[in-house]
């Protein structure tokens, strides 16, 4: 039985709050949220205490692991807090978007010796594993091309983009370098990266990145290509394809239902689920688990401080190439 | 919060009892089970308190509804029992196999006032509701036709068998008799069955049809195809296509991925779900909610005594079409 | 080299023509039509001599088989022409509809010793066969159901219908009854049929059947189902599903051009082929040289009297039971 | 009525004067090959006079067009003779692998005013053209991405590729490029190119890249993201996709049947058509006719030199960067 002290009651926090209510092995010991309202809410729905100060969850020795849910900038020193008291740690990416921080809590995760877990939840996802499993038994032989499509139907609100500039690289393309990373077993050595506004300036003010593409070459040789875009009406589009030697293998899509409208304008089927909480969420649930089993078995959780790290650091290579126009090798 | 009653842990009772367990607005008060060992198990993973008797249980003011997961020839004596100590009703199809012990108990239920459900779970399946809701919204206008094929993986233990013959009508078809009254809002007038043994003497010992199809008239004039077996080795197949004046509407098999597998000797997509509870998973826990949805605004439950009845009248009827070759009227 | 003399202009004849005309092993020699006008054009479209007088023809050397496009009536009366001059005939189905023509056809075609093919062109669609080649081949072991889908657009102007009665069995499903027992390798030993009249008076003012299903047994003890319409607003829809005891093999239909559409309503595909000339264009220029290899090869044409007689021998059963209500016995 | 006169027998030039033969509004009226034999065995089967010389056949009246289908070195000067002569010109694509070399075969076009076609039968496939129209017509509104993979089951013969180092980008993408400038109706100013030589050393002996992947901008602002393969082992792979303000559209591969075949090890569809010739049949009988529908009615054909030479002038440009590593802009 895990023992979990929330921290961030808002955007992704309540999703998690419900997963861990919905297991027998784990418990919602404490939710901490500065807007205490936030943390009560959540408490009558799935249980826990709800408090504003982080200090009383974690004296508190039921708590055995720390959920981080909060925004990026205060993930950092939520994490060195939680290790000084003997907590694991689930963080939802990135650690920081200063890799100088990044690395100072590394040096703190190292010198506690925490079990530490960053949330890329898309490797949960039962369609991007399959896919990943089918390459670790070399269905495809030798891996030779892999195309990622990622696309949001919308761009985030104007305060929450002024806050990270080039999101598209640092908030969301980071999942797919994480995902390339993880389903070609390899490295990215280069990065090449192109971007444009095509949002108009009502939804898009600042003017920051809303359509990106970028061409990875692997340190195996492999080449990578990524595209992204804020305005994909038709939903949240996730699609991975890997090509090789020996065939291509290609996640698609999930659509809400199966069916079928044929009329005298065609065949019509759903639009691709909306939001990403609803695309991801079995991989929400999944992730939850697999952290869960490495606690309790004591071995490290499956996506650690590293990974975390070498995201960031290709996010970093990126906005570098679509600012300079220039390749940008990516350090080892 | 309705306190629920569980009786029967075996086959689908685990299930029931986790979706319970599952909600914020539902408790587990008791698990029944004869074989005590069962009912403590099941309370040991999902909460309430295990006994052998039903008395105990039904005696309990925190009890608002009974469920009851407990082999067909149980279901009208215990349905009764809970009717008459006030207890709503959630109870897995059939009633009973015998139109009068059926009919004898919708008195009972009649008496009582009882808010009774009969569980045909198809009904909450997301593709399978969408394509009711588009034909309600008219969609594809005059229903004309409907093609219906429902195929399990293997067929039923021997004992299993002998204690129900003409399973396929009375267990698998039934639930295809209750989504054509659905999804048509028309009742058959007519059916014509026939059936075939199409596996060998170790599979299927009692000779009991393992193959079968009918042919439907409804009262509007539509005419309609249902195909069931008991050996489709690529998973359990559930497809549904409805033909209009207007077009045709599909509800597709569901896979457990997306994944598509190109390789020399084709493009190779998963198996279907093999397990019925794993296709069903969602239709199981949307018809738990609706039901408890119903009990909280204190109105009749989506599916009620008489939706039992007709379903059975059918699944009747096409065994006699079957037994006699000749096409059999069906009662209104 | 096999010099052709086509007789009927209309309709299916220009198709023909054009496929005789677009071959180096044929020559298209005579076009005959009691419409001049009509053999003229074609002629000066694909090449031959146009008349009105199908004797003119018979006695040309130069022509090796009589291509029978006229309208059914016609047919058995011009087949024997042609038997009785020695060409081989190729005619589109039926040979006639009055079963007792088409057994004095038949014996005129035997003392002649005639090539004779009659033209179910569905048996050489690309993917109908490969359906058939692999149920052959045993890819799903012993085939134990199927389910044909057989719908037009639209149903035939109202001389047409009135000149056929019930040509929903005798003009449509006759494809479907001959494409059952060329899968299956079976003859159907019983039939069972419904209709409904679901068109409007001003359409249909005959009230010819516009919609059927059928359920056939096959000697083996495989179970066939059938429908059609002749209101599939979506195009033309043919499909063919045949179950076995090791799995299920589909053709699907198939779409003017591989296009989706993605967008905030969902996802879109074209609309199926709308015109059945169009959807089996391939089978036609498949069974000309399937015909003219046959010559060729002083073999027997792949599809010869018997398969015409036994189609229409189904057809007429279907017939009797829509009329009777009852089961029907299929001789052998 | 036009008369054609067909340089090269080889490879390409049977299914173009099969196309030619087949159409009732064309005539072969010559085959020049080097190799008479060859001219000689397609005349026997096609129609048309062989000769080894050319200059016989450009001094035939009858002549109108001169379809040239032999090796690349040679096109720039047979267009020449073919310009001089007074007769319009269908080239295979590339003009000339050398840019001045195209520049001086555009001079003697333009005096000549040479009706003049290069074959980039991919913009007459139904599929790419119906996506093409979509755009146009506005469906998905401002365009901001395009994904494109073109990919071959197999790389050339040695002694091709010899002598066209880099034909993953003058032979392969050069089609990819054109369709980026037709779907798109807009001209890249700039491209980023990264190759790979993934196939062993006795399969790609001189080492010469089989893997490719392009990033382009387009003057609008618009992104492109072209990948190549000489490796699909899957067949001829495709596909074009295309993302907008208000959608995205997709042109899919093609397979030979719509055959689906379950069983236990899930659902597989036939492999992808595997040779250029038959994914792209129906493009080249349509840009065939749209060529003759030009001449017939006195307008330049749909394709015209100056898409020869940009086309040309992007591939040089990815090989530039491919080579330099840097990204290149593409002059206007």
């Amino acid at each position: 039985m895990i023992g979990f002290c929330l921290v961030g009651g808002g955007f992704i926090g309540p999703l998690h709050a419900a997963n861990i209510a919905a297991r027998p092995d784990a418990r919602l010991r404490w939710i901490v949220d500065v807007n205490l309202a936030a943390a009560e809410a959540l408490a009558a729905k799935h249980g826990g205490r709800p408090t504003g100060e982080l200090d009383r969850a974690l004296e508190d020795d039921d708590v055995d692991a720390v959920m981080i849910c909060t925004p990026p900038r205060t993930h950092a020193s939520i994490i060195e807090r939680a290790a000084k008291a003997g907590k694991a740690v689930f963080c939802e990416k990135p650690i920081d978007l200063d890799m100088a921080r990044v690395l100072s809590c590394g040096d703190v995760l190292d010198a506690a010796g925490t079990p530490f877990f960053v949330a890329f939840n898309r490797r949960f996802d039962p369609s991007h594993r399959a896919l990943h499993d089918a390459l670790r038994a070399g269905e495809i032989g030798q891996i030779e091309m892999a195309v990622l499509s990622s696309r949001d139907p919308e761009i985030s609100p104007p305060d929450y983009v002024a806050a990270m500039p080039y999101g598209i690289f640092y908030d969301t393309m980071i999942h797919d370098f994480d995902m390339v990373r993880w389903l070609m077993a390899d490295e990215p050595v280069e990065i090449i990266a192109r971007t444009a506004c095509m949002l108009d300036a009502v939804t898009n003010p600042h003017r920051d990145p809303d359509t990106a593409m970028v061409m990875l070459r692997m340190a195996g040789g492999a080449l990578v290509h990524v595209n992204s875009s804020f305005r994909a009406v038709y939903g949240y589009d996730q699609r991975i394809e890997v090509f090789g030697e020996r065939g291509m293998l290609i996640s698609r899509n999930r659509q809400p239902t199966t069916v079928e409208r044929y009329g005298a304008d065609g065949v019509r089927q759903d639009p691709l689920l909306y939001f990403f909480l609803d695309r991801y969420a079995e991989s929400y649930a999944r992730e939850l688990g697999e952290f869960i089993a490495a606690l309790s078995e004591r071995r490290p959780p499956p996506i650690g401080f590293d990974d975390g790290r070498r995201a960031l650091l290709i996010a970093e290579s990126a906005v570098e190439s679509a600012k300079s126009g220039a390749p940008v090798s990516i350090p080892a």
